[in-house]
């Protein structure tokens, strides 16, 4: 494959970059947007400037890679990424070289420059992918260890297989959402206690999951499996993810088929895709294995990205309270992993298929990525700085969710996902 | 909305139709199929013929329809179904004015007949639904309860939940494939004993289950539901499902968040989706519910449908053998219910999903609906008329499911799904 000169570390846009700014050239990450004069279409970011990657290709500045307009004047990036990883690659270093200071062709031409750049407050961020099927694992040691101690054995946490197997589960592709879009509070069945019927009403432990997904290039037909030592090649980049939980419907629900109705409700995702090739600077080993994986497991080199991540509660009318400080390196089943279990069995994955990592908890009480484990079931509430305390997420709260990758002065950030909670309808 | 004309039983058809066909004119059920000179396109089945109707369209007989070429000239019903419920009834009913014998204009024209009218034999059936999501109930109480009486406990062989819930979970729609397409053996983690580590090895355990799945017209905006009353609106048909199952990967995996690649390694579907409107006539009551279900799946009128199942298996090169007779009306939970619940967290239900009804077991052994039931977990091997045993499914078997509804002499048919076991890759 062709080399990821786009991470070049010395590299420097004539776009103004601001300081601590997520989106520096050395990311160039793909999104869709629109704006009240332009329709839907593939678009990628530098500092607060969306670019218009439709535009770029009208005016020939994309000539030479095997991409065609459809590709990019279309709402979903599915079309761009059916042409594979080297295709996406090359245009990212293309994207690279027309807007780094080596390179004046473009900055020169003010009348093009106003065709291809817009203002981040004009854009709109539109939902990226057309997702094929959603599966989400449960891939953090911690957040596995923090459940079973509340809800099993302390001493026996883990279940048999979870050191084994990375387990994961199909989700619903429908109700995955953008940053921005509100959810609604859920209704369904709950218990109010053992000994009582469940009656229908609005959940009330409604808590948030710190994940990031990863979306994935066409992959082999039904019937064939990816290797650990392919999968990267599969995916083409990842996203921040908020896997919104309703903890009371699912805890009478789930036993024994799983999570539904406490899932599938709303997930939502932010609206940059950072590909795999920019995050390669900062890839880091996992957390030992014990006992050894099965062969299909094994893996070579580094497969972990060391990803700052937070999670934000701000109140109506509020300020934000820093509720979580986790990292993406916590996670004890890497991508690649979880990519040659899901299609062990001949499983088909197609371009545009979202992976949740599952909650990224920490090893320690404020990297713990879920209200159900900051609060420990409700019983330490966390205080917020307007003096209210949350057990769970409340009406009207806003959640936030934020990432980067950082070193030696470069910052690869995802921006956020944001979502308020209505009252229920 | 219009009446259902086309399940009159006065009518005949133009068209031969064989004593015992699925496909008399009151069914007309909706696929899509391609010939060695035409290109993919919706079709229709009278007898042993495929009506196209893309050529119908053409040829100016679906006029005055809500409908455009681009929703015939596709290879998926998609397009047609988004134009509702009103619509297709329409469509239905024209299909059979223009096929009855009451109407000679078609049937005298043998230049446009000739375009029209596919002999089955030289049409290739194929997946009829781009399949947003797809989600797998477990409605049946006797299923429910022989799982759980082999598995758990048979004093208490139902889950708490399993009176008050539809239970559902997400399933996988890229691996959800038509029939006559073989399925490969999966592979993945299977536990030998208690005591023993898990190995990767090909599943042991291959079974069928016996199921119906329905298809939806486009439902209501994330964080609405749809009622009971209302749930039929928005299912377009039925047809046979086989839900492959590897039982030795499923028990070792499914705890806690349920079964992921036992089952999503492939689903086969009939070809022909039998419309609601079709099976109208075979109405009956479902079983009584106790306790009292909770509000929002409470229901009016008759929601369950009498359709007889059976279940085949042939050896390679050998005969088939009938071992499963079930039937639909035996499932605790209907269609409706299942919508309902499945929407009551305001999840959306877009055109194009599919929702199977999970293993459809009936009150007496023979009417099981999966190897696992039928030989109690292998204790039990059926006898085959080869001589041969079997305690589950054998590589190079073909598992064959059939369906119809009868009453008056009028039959409504699935035609068959039918899928060969090749061995793994």
């Amino acid at each position: 494959m062709s080399e990821i000169l786009a991470n070049n570390p010395a590299l420097k846009s004539w776009i103004e970059v601001p300081n601590n700014s997520d989106f520096p050239i050395q990311n160039i990450p793909f999104g869709v947007f629109k704006t009240d004069s332009l329709t839907p279409r593939v678009g990628s970011r530098i500092g607060n400037y969306v670019i218009d990657l439709k535009s770029l290709y009208v005016l020939g500045y994309l000539s030479n890679l095997p991409f065609t307009i459809d590709d990019f004047d279309t709402p979903f990036l599915n079309s761009m990424m059916k042409k594979g990883k080297l295709a996406t690659r090359d245009l990212r270093n293309r994207l690279s070289k027309l807007f780094s200071t080596d390179y004046n062709d473009l900055k020169n031409n003010t009348h093009h420059v106003d065709q291809i750049i817009v203002p981040i407050e004009s854009a709109q961020l539109l939902l990226p992918i057309q997702i094929g099927d959603y599966t989400d694992f449960y891939s953090s040691r911690e957040h596995a260890t923090n459940v079973g101690t509340m809800f099993r054995d302390p001493n026996n946490a883990l279940l048999p297989n979870w050191l084994w197997i990375p387990v994961g589960y199909h989700g619903r592709a429908s109700s995955v959402i953008i940053s921005g879009e509100p959810i609604y509070r859920p209704k369904g069945q709950i218990k109010p206690s053992p000994e009582e019927d469940p009656v229908y009403a609005p959940c009330q432990r409604l808590d948030f999951e710190l994940e990031t997904a990863f979306i994935t290039y066409e992959g082999k037909p039904l019937g064939d499996s990816i290797s650990t030592d392919e999968a990267e090649d599969y995916i083409f980049g990842m996203t921040l993810f908020n896997d919104w939980s309703a903890r009371d419907i699912q805890t009478w629900e789930y036993i024994p088929l799983g999570p539904f109705l406490a899932k599938n409700f709303a997930s939502s995702m932010s609206p940059w895709i950072v590909t795999l090739d920019a995050l390669q600077p900062y890839k880091v080993d996992g957390p030992t294995q014990d006992p050894k994986v099965l062969s299909y497991l094994a893996f070579n080199e580094k497969k972990s990205y060391d990803i700052h991540l937070q999670v934000l509660i701000q109140p109506e009318n509020g300020e934000e309270n820093l509720v979580c400080q986790s990292n993406f390196k916590y996670m004890y089943w890497n991508m690649s992993q979880q990519l040659a279990h899901h299609t062990v069995n001949g499983c088909n994955v197609r371009c545009g298929d979202l992976m949740g990592s599952g909650t990224i908890s920490g090893p320690t009480p404020d990297s713990y990525g879920s209200m159900l484990e900051l609060a420990w079931k409700g019983t330490k509430p966390l205080k917020l700085s307007d003096g209210s305390e949350r057990k769970f997420i409340l009406d009207n709260d806003t959640v936030i969710m934020r990432g980067y990758s950082e070193k030696n002065g470069i910052r690869i950030g995802f921006g956020e996902v944001s979502s308020k909670v209505l009252p229920a309808k």
